[in-house]
């Protein structure tokens, strides 16, 4: 299922352009690398028709200004500002996970070294406040801050999940925690910078920042579904992939303390040494299942997608602007369905 | 020779408490990290008084707010910024070059690992556009836009520098460029971002960015001097330093470019594999000798702060801050004489 992607034509087109134009100031073998990133380029220079993934949040930041009643075109600055963030820690986290495919590609490190991705990252990360800075004023100010609270968060979820991996015990609160920094915090982030360069009022801001704050942990909880039970030609990644790498995710956190007698198996499995076998994949992924870790992340990815859109009544947004945001949410989560 | 340590002890106080009060708010392991980095702590966390580095970048920024008539206090969340951008980009940088020393003790991705001075570098990049952020207004936005230049310059100049390790020849003009772009433009910033922040006229901030980038690139010369002659003990670098690593720095370039007889057995022994022994090393430090490369540096820094002080008349500034720049400049580029 696609996000929406033959929909907000003119509106993708204004993001992708204006990524286009804040990298075509990079210095070159930053604007290089940062093209193959986003899949404009292949390693040599060329230009393709990657995949160059689902631009979620800079769509989302146009929507929220258009629910705030505003010209979705003031908030382009805020949305390239939004997937420069989301993809300079795209680049960050692939050299700390050691990540080698992203959107079924060499990532960034591994095709240009792991010095230039630093910095290519940097570079991204600086880039986001340019854009931002320029749009000039009292939003601009509020809108970088905004955004620098916003890394400082992304960071927390980073350095929180990197510990993880080296705890056999994580509670599901924790695991709740980590992926609101990670993932949810720059969803807020995104609908509240669309409010806020749409013009809408600080209690508007706010509502649009619980809104994608909740979509993005619905988001999560979908992603690490999809994880272990996603089709490998629309993730891009092994079956069972968060199984194979004993990730702790959302869906497994919750079978891990369910209580049920088969978490003690699905415990062990996951403090064993060696790698899974395609029969210990399935073990363990059946056991995260009879645990209730599936429904329970289900459960979650549709309570969260509801609340979101309950808060966004009575703040008098506009209408098509609501309706747009809603089912972009609802199709976010039906990915797993 | 210090660079006036002892005065300003006021200006130092406020950095020294907005560098702790920011670092404060980051996640528990990067705060940790970045204590460390700044010499406030050991790596157990103890608190220690090591050398904390000069802080010459926010002490240029709060005296060009004194240059401009302004009150310094309210450039100290800019020069907090500057501060914070500069540790970054040395976080990132050893990381880069392969650093293990800095300030006499282990640099930070030797002391917590990679992937963690990765995180920490990114987060200090963000706190410092949150500590100009909160300042509000127009000046928050001007000065964050300023500041994100500034970091695509020095990710510029990063690019550059390491990609002149693996080229046999680098002319003089690029050795410079490169400088500009690693160390001047960040100097630049830091002074033009005080006459932001302190109430200065477009022209006065214009004319303190050019004395921060002048005296950025002397400042450069002087540290290139010091990587050849400086002494061990002050340096806290080995002897002929960046004669060992080969290191196409501004008196090497000069010499290598001077057509001097004696520069092509200086770039035998550039071109040569395997270390330099003492003889070796004494050897090529007196080729940049004779070829001319000291003196070129000594001249080009003198000249440079020279310019740098002249470029203040006539610009309608407070004596006392300009008097202040000017022996700032003039105690930098004694380090070397």
């Amino acid at each position: 299922m696609t996000v929406l992607t033959d929909q907000y034509a003119a509106e993708r087109a204004a993001i992708d352009a204006g990524l286009r134009a804040a990298a075509a100031r990079l210095p070159a073998p930053a604007a290089r690398i940062t093209a193959y990133h986003y899949g404009w380029t292949d390693e040599a220079g060329a230009a393709v028709d990657a995949n160059s993934g689902k631009a979620l949040r800079p769509l989302l930041t146009l929507l929220a200004a258009t629910a705030v009643s505003g010209d979705w075109r003031d908030a382009v600055p805020a949305a390239v500002a939004v997937e420069m963030v989301h993809n300079f820690s795209l680049i960050h986290d692939d050299i700390i996970d050691r990540d080698h495919l992203r959107r079924h590609r060499p990532t960034a490190w591994k095709a240009f070294g792991v010095n230039d991705a630093i910095l290519v990252g940097d570079a991204l990360h600086a880039l986001a406040f340019e854009c931002l800075a320029e749009a000039g004023g009292e939003r601009a100010a509020a809108g970088a801050g905004l955004l620098a609270q916003t890394v400082r968060a992304l960071i927390e979820g980073q350095l929180a999940d990197t510990r993880f991996e080296d705890r056999d015990q994580v509670d599901l609160a924790e695991c709740v925690a980590m992926s609101e920094a990670k993932t949810a915090s720059l969803m807020g982030c995104a609908t509240a910078l669309g409010a806020l360069f749409g013009g809408g009022t600080p209690e508007q801001v706010e509502a649009l920042r619980d809104f994608g704050f909740r979509l993005g942990l619905a988001f999560q909880h979908v992603d690490d579904l999809l994880g272990i039970w996603g089709d490998p030609a629309v993730t891009g990644k092994a079956v069972y992939s968060d199984l194979r790498n004993r990730k702790k995710s959302l869906p497994v956190t919750a079978a891990l303390g369910s209580g049920h007698a088969d978490a003690l198996e699905l415990a062990r499995i996951y403090r064993a040494d060696g790698p899974l076998d395609d029969q210990g994949l399935r073990r363990a992924a059946d056991l995260v299942e009879s645990c209730g870790g599936r429904t329970a992340s289900q459960r979650a990815a549709e309570s969260l997608t509801a609340a979101a859109a309950r808060g966004l009544a009575g703040r008098r947004l506009r209408d098509e602007g609501v309706e747009a945001l809603a089912s972009l949410a609802a199709s976010t989560v039906g990915r797993a369905s």
